[in-house]
């Protein structure tokens, strides 16, 4: 029986290999992908999700994650939130609710309390020392303080043929108080359909929104593309139109893994991710673009 | 030439009326559409969008917004904001930027101060007593606090074919704090581009916000599907797919036009919505489902 996995960003390796024993175990895709991404989330040493995370321009960690259910289409979201351990288990548990799925700032913090959710300050002293560097940066020379984006974002399929997909992130290096990027708006940093496929997304959050790019290669998957005709579509064909409309594009890089746990990668910019199925043992590959067309290797 | 707007429920039609002799008069889609919400964000009258919107269930009125250029594809957008008279204005205004484009909480209420718009406390009097009623009578009975999402959104296109689409709302009555529904997320709430159309979305957020409803009405169009037709397929299969995979579906209701002026109406409940264009006076309409047409007539 099939399962598989597969994440944005070579961090997600060890994730990807503790969830794929799980997964081969017989535990199911929601309880696996939610283990992977706190193993990044809990790594100081990934400093753009979870502990460690860089901070926004107040020198604040303020988080964003995401949780789609392939089964029932439920979501759950967190944007800006602060001072908890692991924003994709909340993300998690907000997609069994009805109403109220979605939940920003100070009132995300008060129901991730009341829901028992481990508190904890995200900032360590090599992020805030970071933070001083980049400031210091700044005002010597004018730099861009936005970049450092690299949001972990897992699709996963189990034995059982549920399929999940997630994301958690610290979003941009130095992004204004209270910014949210693609990565907790489903549709744009996550899509799931369990009957056909799913997909996440990682780079630049403003433009990546701008066209819900997670729900369009799961759509492309389900009028019968293979995922990595797919991923490509998108992220070619919509940086294309930005250039064209905006002069420009942002960096744009998409995993995605249909029911069959076949697998692909579209990517505008240099791109590592990491993949597992019952064929395949846990590896990291780097995704190049090369004319429409993405090509990876192992990494 | 032609030039059109089409806006959610029967409030929005002093802000057509307006927005209509502004299009005749050669003004532009972006400022005749804000101009149009604006009137009713400032309507204490209509208790779901602005000033006299109906607060959380901490008696606190949070407001999302949300703004799409269909020229760029440039989004701005605002989640649980307190006390700012005009989230429109302020969601307009973020999309002019290059990142921080959605904003959220303090963060977004440090922003909007920072960016000189007028602060209001945006609780009436008659809002606050519907709130201390609604108390009273989840203690009396074990009534659903959660209804009242009559978001109003636009679509606009203006002589010189730039067409734009926006949201604004004060969300589900008795919402938990810091709740975020499908207003401010582009492709969920609205879309916009002006090579195609617009779309914007009102009903239950926790279920627009699984399909980018928006988005597909948008797509289908640029697929060559009427607008009517995009509208109704939309609404009606994604409410199909929420009843096969969750047993319910909540309300759903969207208002889309094309870049010729054309328009189109689907809802799965009964839901008023305005138009005007260059061919026809400002009118409002009321929508009901038959079947899987949507069927509509004069007020």
């Amino acid at each position: 029986m099939r399962w598989g996995i597969i994440a944005t960003w070579e961090m997600a390796l060890e994730g990807v290999r503790h969830a794929s024993k799980m997964l081969e175990n017989g535990l199911n895709a929601a309880d696996s992908m939610e283990e992977a991404i706190k193993m990044v989330e809990n790594n100081p040493l990934y400093t753009s999700v979870g502990y460690g995370g860089l901070p926004n321009e107040k020198c604040e960690v303020e988080l964003d994650a995401g949780f789609m259910d392939g089964n029932t289409l439920s979501v759950g979201a967190l944007g800006g939130i602060k001072d908890f351990k692991n924003p994709i288990s909340i993300a998690k548990n907000l997609s069994e609710e009805r109403f109220n799925i979605f939940l920003v700032g100070t009132g995300a913090e008060e129901y991730a309390h009341k829901s028992g959710f481990e508190s904890k300050n995200m900032l360590t002293e090599e992020s805030r020392k970071a933070w001083e560097k980049r400031i210091q940066e700044m005002k010597d020379k004018s730099l861009s303080p936005y970049d450092g984006h690299d949001t972990v974002g897992m699709v996963c399929i189990d034995k059982y043929e549920n399929l999940v997909s997630g994301t958690s992130t610290s979003g941009l290096f130095m992004k204004k108080k209270g910014r949210v990027g693609d990565s907790p708006l489903p549709g744009s940093g996550y899509y799931a359909d369990s009957q056909v496929g799913g997909a996440v997304a990682t780079g630049l959050g403003e433009d990546i929104m701008k066209g819900c790019l997670s729900y369009e290669v799961v759509r492309l998957m389900e009028e019968g593309l293979h995922p990595q005709q797919a991923a490509e579509k998108v992220v070619y064909e919509f940086s294309k139109k930005l250039e064209k409309r905006r002069g420009k594009a942002g960096a744009i890089s998409i995993v995605c893994m249909n029911k069959n746990g076949e697998w692909g990668v579209g990517t505008n910019v240099e791109f590592s991710f990491a993949v597992a199925t019952d064929e395949e043992e846990p590896r990291v590959y780097v995704a190049n673009k090369d004319g429409d067309k993405t090509i990876y290797h192992l990494a």
